[in-house]
């Protein structure tokens, strides 16, 4: 894969568990490797896929952008194969691959015809333990990463918000990096960096392989024994070792103006429990907190403000909850012609405040709740959105366990569990973002 | 001294570098300690500091609070001397003790008669090495601190305000973090870590030894070199590692509402260089644009909206340029009765825009270095206040002729440089904060 298609799961991509399903089969192999198997056998193509269990939250301090920064290095070529050799092949082969790094785990995949499934285990273990490092490609590469920073960030008004909206709401932990990397930051990543920071992680006791398709389960298990078992264990997996989030108790605004925005719009975000951090059911009382606030546009958000009053022309909600550490329930709206965004904010808190005050109608309670479910179905029907899910929840401490109760622990919340969700979206854990055309600037 | 009277001096008290003053001598012994000797013969009493050039900014990721803990833990006793020896000695000798931890240093002073500077140095050289900390010491003192914090800050709002404004400005770097250190990671502060940091830093090459009063220089170098030259040196200084603070570009408004809240209050802090991060000549027209805008009631910002307008009741910046890293311009106001606090923030910034857009009168420039210089000059009446100067300055890498230069540099600067130092006030890259009575809060 040409390093710059390269993409990047941004963490505002929720990825909600995935209800009942398939049958999967799971196995670990000595060396640590985790396996799961997802048969899908609609059409006879293989999703391969391998995580790792670190992402940009475990860049060590000053060093943000290396989990990134490494997702492009491993195309680089091992000592065997040298750079380009499998991207040329699973392109030979008609095949699609692709790789992204986000805050809690980094992954690659191939989906290729499933009599392929062994060229993409040799080659993705090859790069497990014999990626080849030398200057004359790190440097060259770090070029490219700053130059994807400047088209993707620095250029685009809307993302320099997003990440200072980050920034001020997660003060201290890494979630408030950029995946990427802060500019700083990335010009001083160096070769020695990225081998230590590839030693440390990518091994095969952080890894998780994911194989989803027309394929029988115990068949490739016994291929990934044979390819994958061949790396040596290390004894146990690597730490990630992340700074707790202090409890900042004030409402931040962040206001950027910038003479290229066309479209205000406005987000607010809450810093809220993932569902490795929620106590039991909290989460999914704010999974269903967050469709029935803003998912779609029988969504009261949008019903109210883009259907009713007319002031926004767009909006919605959504709960990122497959994270390893405390994480985001984002509200946003993008306002009509003529209305300001302190209009919106005031509409959105007034809505949140109804919820929290009013509760919720068993009507609005049961379609939030059987549309999340079904909507986590029909994802489904992707291969890739399939083996996805099963790897980033994973990745992010969800058992399979959990994944296969989702759909009955979305079924048991209740209008209390609801209102009490509401209750933590608490304005002082809270960051609103500004997006505003030139000349209206706070402060400026 | 008492634990509870341990001092913090916190990251915004201002400590202009010292105006031309007494001659001052200084030294290095061979294990590293630096010393400065500063005649002041008014009253025959000496004041005996120790710098360690170690702040709350040093703190290792995860740990904030350690230089302050480590400062309280300075006075728990060592093999020599049990816990309170020292502190009964000094009061017995009728002087006066403290120490402070600030964000680039720590420091521990007493004031005694001067025949009895010899008995400070023995007590301060020994437990430069000599401290020795038990379980039983440490984890009691932990309590004390976390006391210390929930009185000072959790308890109050503007406190809970300037954290959260901080860590806006710094949204990476630790300067974002309290001197006192966030709960959560003062309750995981421990007898190893605090062993580790004193190990590391509590070393004669990481010290300067300050000595104010009727003393004559060789005699007080003779004798520190007596007493402190018995502490074997460690070959080399520690060094100081800080994430560097990545270039956000947005403006933040910190909104705090609380029922304590009597007065509201407004703060604008813009990101600048320090005296030791900015090119020649910026720091001190950063400082002759603060007092221009806001030392004292003949700046700009009280007369307009404490005088004329009558819009505020108190208004006033500074610049907090003793700094290691990049550092803060401050601006801040009271409102009148039923004023605003958007009110002030768009006069202030209207008054900041005046400066960049049409420059400063001649007698207005000439009126604020005069004052300016004068301040420093009234401020050296105090002994303690004098020494403190010099500590602080070389604490963060300011020398003994940066100081002696001050005044002449900030004679030197003229109008357009103080019109480039407004520019450099941008609201892009500068945090808002405003603290209001519980009923108005932003967004609730």
């Amino acid at each position: 894969m040409s390093k710059s298609a390269a993409a990047e799961l941004t963490p505002s991509t929720p990825i909600p568990a995935k209800p009942s399903g398939p049958i999967v089969t799971s196995a670990r192999l000595g060396n640590g490797l985790d396996i799961v198997v997802v048969p899908d056998h609609r059409a006879p193509v293989v999703t391969h896929m391998v995580w790792y269990r670190n992402g940009s939250a475990d860049d060590p301090v000053g060093k943000s952008g290396i989990a990134h920064f490494l997702e492009h290095l491993m195309f680089k070529g091992t000592k065997d194969h040298p750079a380009g050799e499998f991207s040329e092949l699973i392109a030979g082969l008609g095949g699609q691959e692709n790789a992204f790094t986000s805050t809690d785990f980094t992954a690659y995949f191939q989906r290729v015809a499933k009599e392929h499934l062994h060229v993409c285990m040799e080659y993705e273990a090859d790069r497990m333990s014999n990626l080849v490092l030398t200057d004359e490609v790190v440097a060259p590469e770090r070029e490219v990463v700053l130059e994807e920073r400047r088209m993707r960030t620095d250029s685009d008004p809307a993302d320099l918000l997003n990440e200072a909206v980050q920034a001020a709401l997660f003060t201290r932990h890494p979630y408030g990096s950029p995946v990427i990397g802060w500019q700083s930051d990335i010009e001083g990543l160096g070769r020695t960096d990225a081998l230590a920071y590839y030693d440390r992680f990518y091994t095969p006791e952080n890894a998780i392989l994911v194989v989803a398709g027309d394929v029988e389960p115990p068949a490739v298990i016994d291929l990934a024994h044979a390819v994958y078992g061949r790396i040596p264990g290390r004894g146990e997996a690597p730490k990630r070792v992340r700074v707790r989030e202090p409890d900042v108790r004030a409402h931040r605004l962040v206001t950027l103006a910038d003479p290229k925005v066309e479209q205000p719009s406005y987000q607010t975000v809450f810093l809220v429990p993932s569902y490795r951090t929620a106590a039991p059911g909290e989460a999914e009382a704010l999974e269903v907190l967050a469709h029935h606030l803003g998912g779609g546009q029988a969504s009261r958000l949008f019903k109210t403000l883009v259907i009713d009053k007319r002031i926004a022309v767009s909006a919605g909600a959504y709960y990122a909850g497959t994270a390893l550490d405390d994480t985001r329930l984002y509200a946003y709206a993008m306002p009509a012609p003529g209305v300001s965004l302190e209009t919106l904010d005031t509409e959105i808190a007034r809505l949140i405040g109804e919820v929290a005050a009013h509760g919720i109608e068993e009507a609005d309670l049961a379609r939030a709740k059987t549309r999340l479910i079904a909507d986590a179905i029909y994802a489904q029907d992707s291969q890739v959105a399939l083996a996805q899910w099963y790897g980033a929840s994973l990745a992010t401490g969800i058992s399979l366990a959990d994944i296969a109760a989702w759909p009955e622990r979305i079924e048991a919340v209740n209008a209390a569990d609801v209102v009490k969700a509401a209750h933590r979206l608490d304005p002082r854990r809270s960051v609103t973002g500004f997006l505003l055309p030139e000349a209206a600037a706070a402060g400026a």
